[in-house]
């Protein structure tokens, strides 16, 4: 399985469909203001790896369905994950000047509109998922919209982010305790959004609840799995990776190996149909080592 | 039609439902950071008057449904409410110290937890509308879903806040271009939610397309009334309200009373049921005057 071809042929589907969500807020009937228009876009062309969202499309495939069946989700994790980004970056949180290197939204443009750019994607994400569903779709959709609400609102994305201040803040506790602390954010603030997408995407395509179970397990290995591969590359760059300092590099490599393990036993027997999955779950983890 | 009897009976429906949604953040198996429940808790109790959500539950009675079946709405629409004034009162935006007599939430707190805070509250809103839908009721949630997004995103709230950032920073026009653009901004900051929660809570009761289309129309008038009422109270106390120094107090007073005279228009003939909708549209529009 090539998984840099599965890539490359998935992600113009979902650049076209956010392009064209975009295009339709900005240049419709109604249009919106186009600061926030030039905001709302500035972290999402270009891009990041857009893994969340083929993760998305190849969940919906790993159950037999089609990967259009998971590209309004596609959508929608890829906003959630954009405006967690511009919020974060903002200079009461991390107060970051640079992203992929560029400037964050709040250097780009200003820290109001920066603040408001990230309102405005959270919210259409949701838009997108209830947007132009069949009647047929209504309950599968409205499942996936309370999945993406829970795994991105104080129980996940947000409480860990919060979590994450106070930890930085702080400093201070037994390593065991750091390394748990650090564990309970990642499962939050990276994991969550890996299982909206994943056992989204599998829901939108009809998937019984034991693969949905299945893969919210799946889901949130790689998820962890993903954040351990992220501090192992800052560590190769020279940047602090807090969880490297109370663990060793050795049994982070070994940690994340446990998890690809244990997730690809999920998904077992589930035929090639699943082979991307697999394969996005190798590269979330084992990228660039 | 006792206004204050109804709200005094339907409020406390409302503010049971906040608690337990709140409370089972707060509380459940998987707490959230305390400060997290604390940030979100705090501009909802003590709240404001709840008319949003209160005008919800009286559009479901109004198309002869149950109050009841708007709940989840009113919940929502709520904290949607709450989450917009969390984020415009940051320093970044209109920089407020005291909101009803109190601190504001990044007074109270900090600028981090209060833009976390209203992130939350946002998400939430969709969670408790996507929450314990029956099968047969998904295809009205899914609705509401996109109509509340709609209302509160790019093309509403949040787009008509950008626009009335740069409109005070701009601060130059014709006295006639900057009357056009103040409606247009109120339009989106505060028409759009009356919007969501007026059709929205008779979608959520089942209301046919004839009368959700009178709703929407209903709600605009209603919500652009409001906003002139707010400005008249402003005026009263002295403090500066933009759209009268356009237009004089007067005309003011005398275009509220227009938007009010259409708006019952629009639910003329609806009987007794909606007789609590129309006394909200009175209140709403000629409160303390």
């Amino acid at each position: 399985m090539d998984v840099a071809a599965y890539m490359a042929e998935r992600i113009p589907l979902i650049d076209r469909a956010i392009e064209a969500r975009l295009d339709g807020l900005a240049n419709g009937d109604e249009a919106i203001p186009s600061a926030l228009a030039g905001a709302m876009r500035h972290l999402l062309f270009p891009g990041g790896k857009r893994l969340r969202p083929v993760m998305a499309l190849a969940a919906a495939e790993a159950v037999g369905g089609p990967a259009a069946a998971a590209l309004p989700l596609g959508v929608a994790v890829e906003f959630v994950h954009t405006y967690s980004l511009i919020h974060d970056d903002l200079p009461c949180m991390d107060d970051d000047d640079l992203r992929r290197g560029r400037p964050t939204v709040h250097k780009a443009f200003d820290e109001a509109t920066a603040v408001l750019a990230g309102d405005a994607l959270l919210t259409e994400a949701f838009a997108v998922l209830a947007d132009g569903a069949e009647e047929s779709e209504a309950s599968l959709r409205l499942a996936v919209v309370e999945l993406l609400s829970r795994s991105s609102g104080a129980l996940g994305l947000v409480g860990g982010q919060v979590d994450d201040l106070a930890f930085e803040a702080a400093g201070s506790g037994s390593a065991g305790t750091r390394a748990a602390r650090l564990a309970s954010i990642h499962a939050r603030k990276t994991a969550a959004l890996f299982r909206a997408s994943i056992e989204g995407g599998a829901t939108l395509a009809g998937a019984d609840p034991g693969k949905r179970a299945a893969l919210a397990r799946f889901a949130q290995d790689v998820g962890i799995g993903f954040q351990i591969a992220d501090d192992l590359l800052d560590a190769d760059s020279g940047e602090a990776a807090s969880i490297l300092r109370l663990q060793g590099i050795d049994d982070a490599k070994n940690g994340a190996e446990a998890l690809l393990g244990r997730a690809l036993g999920e998904i077992e027997g589930w035929g090639e149909a699943a082979e991307p999955l697999r394969a996005l779950a190798r590269f979330a983890i084992r990228r660039e080592r």
